[in-house]
């Protein structure tokens, strides 16, 4: 039940609006292949760019910091086409090199900590609580 | 084999050393749990404390950021523990309640969409490769 | 280590009998890759089809609810190769596309969901209990 | 960063108007930790709320197939609180003890083939593709 | 949906059957509340002990390194009670503080870099293809 | 920010320093992609390889044991590069065909009873704790 991603001009009214949606909001002529293949399924379409549009705009986080997190929520979950398409994100709003380097490093020690602390039972200190 | 955290009174000069520096670079007189409990095995105290130190001073990334994208995999991994010194971490280096809530949704948006991106079996688009 | 499907052709009587079995049950004339790369180790094979063969059969949940259960839990993985082969038995047991959208959409929403209660620490209600 | 649950009483009148949907909605006088707690951002709030309501109506798929679903992938996860409140949502939609041990050994068997298929590198079947 | 573990004294004969041989095979007058839980629905019970008992008896593996394997599992999952049965029966077959320490580390350190060829989508080298 | 392999002739001084105690460490001509690609933050290779030398090492678990470990952890996150890799490295020190399916058979266990821990959400034994 993989589909094929449905492009602009095969694209119902309802997909259309989304679509035009994405690129003014993204400032770009382009969409990404999850959102055409979830416009099979309009409803979903919309509400996930419903969602997307509200959590990943500026706010008290900035764009790029909400990439970082997103990036590594993903690299966590091994999810191939997301850290793909947010680490693509995260460059266009100006990760560099370096930066991108440090993320995957506290990532990685991250996901080692977390089973230190399952491994041990550990308890939770009063002062964290 | 979960064991007791060794406090600084019953600790080796190897462990007090660590114990010591941990102290000095945070700049508290406070030592939590994770470290506590990993005195056991000394050498794994010793090269943890190292990692950590390196990888999480600030560079290209923030201090603040680091512990952002820390809670992030933390949330995702479901670790309590790691949940609460993290997130102790993160309001210790500034994260306001607003910061909070918005890396919550991210982290929660994330990883819907990372699911809808399995189930849908989607292609890398060549522009993020 | 990863070894070549073994045929039909190329196995042994013990092997055999299982994916007889198999093909009976499914009433097919065909058989996966798992279960013939799963042959190598018959012992395994035998193992894991009666465990397939016990669990997966209709009961108090008929046949596609499995197969719906076993999906979200194989996209929660990110388990490719289950995706697929657990999509096509589900389509094979009847899921429409609407359907196959509406699971996708419920995967989604409880792995965001999921996180913010671990993010968020949530106290069990007592109603739950 | 946890913070206490805003009762009803002590939410303003956007807290309000989501909880007073929740209750309508689902025909009861009670509301879930999991909302009143989300409460302290009420944007997540009302969001969370409008997506939960349109994702988990019937559909194509009746409403306690999509707590399966919903429990399925809670389970994967090791969500307590979810396991708890999604269990207690199926049971009031008509989940009988036999269909709930069902479910589980499902979730388990799958959560076995997702590592095996995992550890085979399986290709994946053409009949599949 | 949680359950009571049924003792001995109360369970059917069905079950005692399996209990018995739970003991016999680990030369024990006790069981553990896995067991006593899934007692609640017998096939289950029954099928997950054949399971187990062919499992986890010695092979090409001995039955140590079939625990720290099966420990290893369950702390990358966060799984609470089966890190605390399995280190029980690691211990009960031999052991030791420093090679519990080790697995502890090798663990936390194959989370870590599995996450580093997740975000590097490392190419699988031809050697060990 | 997926990059190329760094090979020996091109890296710089730092990087060969590593490269060169990689291969007389593991007595091969020979660097695989995880570290070729780390080598664009030589920082990161450095304190890599430095922790998988401390902590893969005979000790009191032997080599091979420790490689047990590494897979099943790679395998229950399905993590492709890294069971590739590690598969390779038990096969090298001495993993058997009948070892991998015995080891497979164990993480497929293990991932389904840890599962039927959290759906059931067993009470820790006190003689566990």
């Amino acid at each position: 039940m993989t589909s094929a991603p449905i492009e602009y001009a095969d694209a119902s009214a309802e997909v259309r609006a989304v679509y035009d949606d994405i690129m003014a909001t993204r400032n770009t002529d382009w969409i990404n292949n999850y959102w055409k293949v979830l416009a099979h399924h309009p409803a979903t379409l919309r509400r996930m760019w419903a969602n997307a549009k509200e959590v990943m705009g500026p706010g008290a986080l900035d764009a790029l910091t909400k990439e970082f997190i997103y990036l590594a929520v993903s690299i966590t979950n091994g999810c191939d086409y997301c850290i793909a398409s947010h680490g693509a994100a995260a460059r266009n709003k100006g990760m560099s090199r370096e930066q991108h380097a440090e993320l995957v490093a506290v990532v990685g020690l991250a996901n080692e900590t977390n089973r230190h602390a399952a491994a041990l039972a550990l308890t939770i200190d009063e002062r964290f609580q």
